[in-house]
């Protein structure tokens, strides 16, 4: 079943990829990978989540705000490969990076809702290399920012 | 017109690549990829601000720290192609760190100070794919510091 | 001599590689890349320090803390070698993240725990570009994370 199926089942769809407010692009391609610039939880035009964790935003929320970095990212991915995701060969890393209050320890909790979705939907094809830090702030106060490395078809 | 030129136009030019305080090396080579170590804002052997932003550095001045950053990056390059920066086909990836007080949100547009002198100099092959977060401190208490992936001639 | 012959003259060997806790893989390759996912310093099931540096963690614990992020790096890759870690080209890329204090301006010290270890392991075929930045919290409460880019044999 293709990626976009499963997310139908999930109740899910890719949105129309979020555009880059700078002088840079969604995503590069250079031989077999795909580099995909850091996605935010945006739904729409608002992130599902404001704020660092646990102060601000919950364990849970942050690993739903993962999540939707990821269908982010696979909405840009698509469109790099001109609208077919059967290309894509596999994951290959993801950097994720948790906005969190000093002290807190569950980073890699949080990164779990990054990595689980990519299993549910690409099985081991989805499994991937993973950085998973903390840091005191992210872009427009998100609570989650998610890179990406993908292998495509040459 | 070549890049060297177009900084030379805004009265830039490429200093002698930063050479790194340790055990590692500016720049790798590993088929078609050039990685770049992170850049600090040196200008000769100081850097161009200190401390985060914004209580320590203005975003203007993080800005002009991550121009600084590419240039110094694009120097690094051009020794790692023996000289010659017309080797280079893109950018690939920018990491972008910036230093930051708890709170700071305006990570892109610091970021955008090294995005948008590559699309300025490189014009489309300057585009790439680009993560930028927010940290607490960096090396020698700069203000931003950015690693490059660039895409070279086989 | 051969890394692990090196490392045996130093009193250090390999470890059965650490389990990730989730669902990604420790190591991904793609073509001649090998992706190794963010390493902490585990000996056995503990990590060898706690705590940002240097507040919790003094520079020369952090430094050790990298040179086992090191070991437990190419405990993964010589399982994903198939077991034979003579199949490495050469180190391409480290991540070194430093959980630090606010005002922490020393991660390039830390990170050459790292950077050292790697050189004294496999000599030029060492050294690597690398990107050691500050951060405020780390998985586990780490002092030090370390994520790697080898490249290995066709």
């Amino acid at each position: 079943m293709s990626i976009e199926s499963k997310l139908h089942e999930m109740g899910l769809s890719l949105p129309d990829p979020p555009k880059p407010v700078a002088s840079y692009v969604p995503a590069v391609r250079s031989g077999n990978l795909i580099f995909i610039s850091g996605q935010l939880p945006f739904a729409g035009n608002e992130l599902v989540a404001h704020g660092p964790v646990p102060s601000h935003t919950s364990i849970e929320d942050a690993q739903g705000s993962a999540q939707r970095c990821v269908i982010n990212g696979l909405a840009v991915l698509k469109a790099a490969l001109g609208g077919d995701l059967s290309k894509v060969v596999r994951v290959v890393r993801l950097g994720v990076f948790v906005a969190c209050d000093n002290g807190f320890t569950e980073q890699a909790k949080v990164a779990n809702g990054a990595s689980e979705i990519l299993f549910t939907l690409m099985g081991e094809a989805g499994r991937h290399a993973r950085a998973a830090v903390g840091v005191n702030a992210l872009p427009l106060n998100a609570p989650v920012e998610v890179e990406f490395v993908f292998e495509v078809q040459p």
